[in-house]
């Protein structure tokens, strides 16, 4: 078998940045070691933060000294040590910075969480970064109930197809904001299908649409005249989550004092990871386990992806990055997936 | 004895508002009611709005089917047929609207808490709309300990006044922030003197101060730049509480994505009134009973109070209502004081 890995300099010019062919990481027989092949691993928004030098969090992996990206994905046991882990489990990381763009690696047992063997590969790799932060924000911002109305803006995105998705499981129903653009009627139609309750666009909410009940939740990834808008369609006592700038981190809204003191809205931001860092001892285990279960018994299905196959050329792995950099709206996530041998 | 009322429309124009004198309320001898004489009723901001017609809760209480305003104060109990009070009990409204701007009440004893009979009568009169408030906000916003640091603007209100000294017992550092005005050196001295940690104007806090340690809490009565400033002095993960809006309903703030996203910021207000109602039965009448006690323990002072002897000359008690609609910055909490028959 012949391994290879993306490594790069953070930060790094795309340029810089190289995949390599090398042997197999060495195996020192030690305790507790597990050797792994990655089967999938998303490029994600962080992994470009990553390599742009802006996350505070570093790639602890590397190969010959430089570091080896990629902060999400799943792998498969080639080899164990340890007592916990067999052959065959197919595991993802516990832990950011473990570097999952490479085909093989040796980790620490403690550095991994077991998911059902049969979770789809494409599932197991969005399953932290996607999966779980849609779940977590319908259970641990407000308690949500059955026939309650929330609203979410970047309605096609990744976290949105799960929340959709959750939603429709727990009778919450959802409002979804998509841009304005000539995809509109195209993505309201899907998404529709897929489950959300209404679809409109930016333009819409900004016009301030009526709703056949109270609003008592806003996701927000946009900020600025959208952002404003949901917090006038929202709901007296409502909860508004800022999830993301997309439209820069320099947007602005002009907050009313009735939006405070009249209709008692909450604004906050949200942290999945550090939701998930406060659970107790096997409590991320088991919400992963769960929720990779709901993939196996044909709960969810998986969005629209773009799934490139490992190894890559270079010049498309470049091409790659060079998109998800952009972060043109309606991009659709990436995925390494990794061929198996 | 002689009772006295005032009595009003609702809404009302000042000019309609009469202090009318009548014979004691009819004592029925029911059991569990209780004939009371008023000690002190504060004139709240409640009230001015219940006079304006601009509250949802009217006055439950009218004497010859005319409305008593009044939603504060306390009482000594006169004459009882309810095991729960004696003669001599102090007692405060358990509930809004029961009219406390009157000599004589005759209530059945579920409306009344009884407080510690050696509490002073302003402080009693004080008790909900402001001091049970400034304990509220230190305990029942965000966890604070001993070292923590927090802002709040209206540095010359009420409620700042036991926020500061609260605080100072539990070493919880305030900063107060104080309107720009030719009082302003007098006001920061006699704050200093109370207790605070540091006072500024709202032109010092404007300029973005630093301070020695993370800002964790702003409590924010005045909003506009004075709110939006304090969005920029807070420490990262701080929450902010609109509690009034001193400057108009009218007033904004431009909210940074960085506010919400970079620095999590939550934003909400806060409402004294549900958390109370939220407690659980006997909680509030604890909490009343253990803030009354500090003051007969001297654990805490009354601010500076303008006391109108009741009962007052008509166009007295209209100049007395119409400064406090005016609501000009630093006018004192006006108290009416019952004269001892």
């Amino acid at each position: 078998m012949e391994a290879s890995s993306i490594t790069c300099q953070i930060p790094s010019a795309i340029n810089d940045i190289h995949l390599i062919k090398h042997a197999l990481p060495q195996w020192t027989n030690v305790e507790g070691q597990v050797l792994v092949k990655f089967a999938a691993s998303p490029i994600n928004k962080v992994d470009m933060m990553v390599l742009s030098g802006s996350y505070p969090v570093s790639p602890s992996a590397t190969h010959d000294g430089a570091p080896i990206p990629g902060f999400d994905g799943c792998a498969v046991v080639v080899r164990s040590n340890s007592s916990r882990f067999q052959p065959g489990d197919l595991v993802i990381p516990a832990r950011l910075g473990l570097g999952t763009w490479r085909t093989h690696a040796v980790f620490p047992d403690e550095n991994l969480i077991k998911l059902p063997r049969d979770t789809p590969p494409l599932a197991a790799a969005l399953l932290r970064s996607n999966v779980a932060i849609a779940w977590l924000l319908l259970h641990e911002v407000i308690p949500l109930k059955a026939g309650d109305w929330i609203i979410m803006t970047a309605g096609t995105s990744c976290v949105a197809h799960f929340v959709v998705q959750f939603a429709k499981i727990e009778g919450v129903k959802v409002v979804l904001v998509v841009r304005d653009s000539e995809e509109a009627e195209e993505d309201r139609e899907r998404l529709l299908g897929l489950g959300a309750e209404m679809v409109l666009t930016e333009a819409e909410v900004v016009a301030r649409p009526s709703f056949p009940e109270p609003i008592v939740l806003a996701l927000d990834c946009v900020f600025g005249p959208t952002g404003e808008a949901l917090l006038d369609v929202v709901a007296t006592g409502a909860t508004y989550v800022l999830l993301g700038v997309l439209r820069g981190i320099n947007e602005t809204v002009i907050l009313k004092a009735k939006h405070l003191f009249t209709k008692q809205i909450t604004l906050r931001t949200f942290r999945g990871s550090a939701i998930l860092a406060q659970k107790e001892d096997g409590g991320v285990e088991a919400l992963f386990d769960g929720l990779a279960q709901m993939f196996v018994d044909n709960l969810l299905t998986i969005p629209e992806i773009d799934v490139r196959e490992w190894p890559v050329d270079e010049s498309v792995m470049r091409e790659v990055l060079e998109r998800v950099q952009a972060n043109t709206p309606g991009t659709r996530k990436c995925v390494w997936l990794f061929k198996d041998d």
